[in-house]
């Protein structure tokens, strides 16, 4: 699961409200940790890069046509470039012209067309000069010498695509803000263009801590379990549109974590770390980060209320940001969809970076605890109208990994709100878009 | 635009429907032809890759779970292993209790709790013998020494997750046909697993041909145009799942083309064109393809009309199927979209391949050909409701490509429609989900 490191640098600015010091009492809502994190954090410096590396990144400046699209008057059809005024009456009575050239696409046109004359012409090639219209080659005999016997008429500008009459060169085809798409790079391929300037992808490092860690598919000793978060935060970055790798802190002191980090602040435009932030005597991320410029606080939120940000020193007084989550699997999860996922949009220049909520029916009814946003996993469906159906799953436990990989929704519940019925309209996050 | 090929053999088999020739006056029917397609392919043999590599594919075959979730009976929190009968009466008044030891997450606990006694336990550790409660650290005096005064009751299974209650050794956690997403990684992971059976990526060639096309950013002569079909092509490609690149075959002859293909059959699992389809002098693809196997229809729909279908023998008796998309940019795209992409689905295993479509509202009125079935570009607004808004964009014709560019949908209008009002409901096939 290693990726190549960006070149970028990620610019970002430490603002004091992130590093203040914080007690233990201090809840914080969603909404303003995700306020916190959001403010502190700037898209990364621009990069000019090809078509193809381009894809899915956000466009930084505003994209200009170097040529007219069409760049030329040229025929939309296979045919016989004519003047107009030559058919008339042609449709009741045929009318043969005399064929005085041929002129395929990516021609040049050396002849020109007067009254009476035709110049056989193909899709895409230039219109020769005198010629106003195309007749398209069905409505006459289809001759390739000689004269060409037409059964239609062809009003002025028939089967012509005017110069410029879908891009004029100096208009602005692509903005800034602008999120590249097949379409997009059609787009800028036509208009002249084979690199771009977009904001680059950050390059997330996921660093897997904790001694009851085995890698997956490793055998399992008494009380070890196998990393699944690691793999499932380096999944959800690279998802979110990031390049990720995941980097293993042995050793279980502060010492041991400390010396990796300092490792990874080096190639991260980003870190994210999972467990050791809760109150247990060896929660080893707290412990040696808290001196480090990260600030550990308590989120209003069920799961994921033990949340760490900030930022590290990086080299070249680079302030790389660390987001320390909380362990369980379905709390890291619902931790990175709710403030990671919109940091590192963010930090890739997407305009609003978090996933918006809609509003589902649903199919039975939810506790939630008082004071606490809760984000329930559930399944939703959509109707062909649009409409939403939301079920919550079984286990809304945090070690629920089964349920968490069934859901494709996350269900907002409010901080007031202690109980939804079945029937009752939620917001809801969709997973998969 | 390079990406490395795929190591997949592609088995597909070659219906006889396809292969049969077709005169120019033969007219399929969108659903036809796509049917033709689907029906000639199939996906792609498994592979067993690493959960990295598997993120986007489709799994191929009910994966079980190594190990039970959870692997044994653990802590839900930091806190006290206890007996619950020790702590009746706590909440009233404040119990003290002997610490016989203490177990973190990763330990295999060598101690045993009795009657009046507690065991230090932080958030994942294994639950000592003799313990069937844990005293929440908050609701102590969080001693780690000695004795710990308890200050609230612990019912019998309090904060302990009990092994398998999430998923039991032997059940099937991941089905087949299943997509892998973060989700799915982690349950992978968890369950035992690093590797998982997928239906691999296709490798696309994209084919450009032309004498008129000059690569994006070159310089223009008179008469060409820069290509920007192939770079479309590719990035649809890649975003339908597939890896992509880009041949560019050089010439304009019959054996100049064959020479490419020929060469490209050894590397793709499907093949790509756009342009020389139709009925110019100069349609090299068609000209060349029509006697390797490929079959140039006519299909009832705009844009699009001109399609080649058809497979290539590749080595080893291999049929690589290939696809011959017209030229116009816009044509091709939705060509892409309509058949390329579906073909590509199917190749990957996705059990529906084809973009379900969604109801709309359309904000101003449509003309449509009839008997053919328009699939006209629009920009559509969803509603937090999820209802859809459609806005047609006003450059229908084939050679727009800032419009294509603007669109996110197509809206699908029937063959026997001619005419759609402003108001009334359309179906729209979404292009960015």
């Amino acid at each position: 699961m290693t990726s190549s490191s960006t070149a970028c640098a990620t610019s970002t600015t430490v603002p004091s409200s992130v590093t203040a010091p914080r007690s233990a009492a201090d809840v914080r809502s969603v909404d303003e940790h995700l306020a916190a994190i959001l403010s502190s954090l700037t898209p990364a410096a621009s990069q000019t890069v090809s078509l193809a590396e381009s894809l899915g990144l956000v466009v930084a400046g505003d994209v200009v046509a170097r040529v007219d699209l069409p760049g030329f008057d040229n025929s939309s059809m296979d045919g016989y470039a004519v003047q107009s005024v030559s058919l008339a009456g042609a449709a009741a009575r045929p009318v043969t012209l005399s064929l005085v050239g041929e002129v395929a696409a990516g021609d040049a046109p050396t002849v020109s067309v007067g009254k009476g004359e035709a110049v056989r012409i193909m899709t895409g090639a230039p219109m020769p000069e005198g010629a106003d219209a195309v007749i398209a080659v069905e409505d006459t005999d289809g001759a390739a010498t000689g004269s060409v016997e037409c059964r239609a008429e062809a009003p002025v500008g028939r089967f012509v695509r005017r110069r410029g009459e879908d891009v004029a060169a100096g208009s602005v085809v692509v903005r800034a803000g602008d999120v590249v798409g097949p379409r997009t790079v059609a787009l800028l391929a036509a208009s002249g263009h084979a690199t771009v300037d977009v904001v680059p992808r950050p390059h997330v490092v996921v660093l897997s801590t904790g001694a009851e860690l085995v890698e997956p598919g490793q055998p399992l000793g008494p009380g070890q379990i196998h990393d699944s978060n690691s793999s499932m935060l380096w999944a959800a970055a690279t998802r979110a549109g990031a390049t990720a790798e995941i980097r293993s802190a042995v050793g279980d002191t502060d010492e041991e974590l400390l010396a990796v980090v300092d490792e990874v602040v080096g190639v991260a435009d980003a870190v994210v770390t999972s467990g050791g932030v809760s109150m247990g005597a060896y929660d080893v991320v707290k412990s040696a980060l808290r001196s480090e410029g990260v600030d550990f606080v308590q989120v209003a939120m069920q799961p994921g209320k033990p949340q760490g940000f900030g930022f590290l020193a990086g080299p070249g007084g680079r302030a790389v940001p660390l987001f320390a989550l909380p362990g369980n699997p379905v709390s890291s999860y619902v931790s990175f969809e709710v403030f990671v996922r919109p940091a590192l949009r963010r930090l890739m220049g997407h305009a609003d970076p978090v996933r918006p909520t809609r509003r589902a029916v649903l199919t039975s009814g939810l506790r939630s605890v008082a004071g606490r946003r809760q984000l329930a996993r559930a399944v939703v469906t959509t109707g062909a109208d649009g409409t939403l159906v939301a079920e919550p799953v079984a286990g809304q436990g945090s070690h629920f990994v089964a349920d968490l990989s069934r859901a494709n929704a996350l269900l907002v519940i409010a901080e007031d709100t202690t109980e939804v019925g079945a029937g009752e309209v939620v917001d809801a996050i969709l997973l998969d878009d």
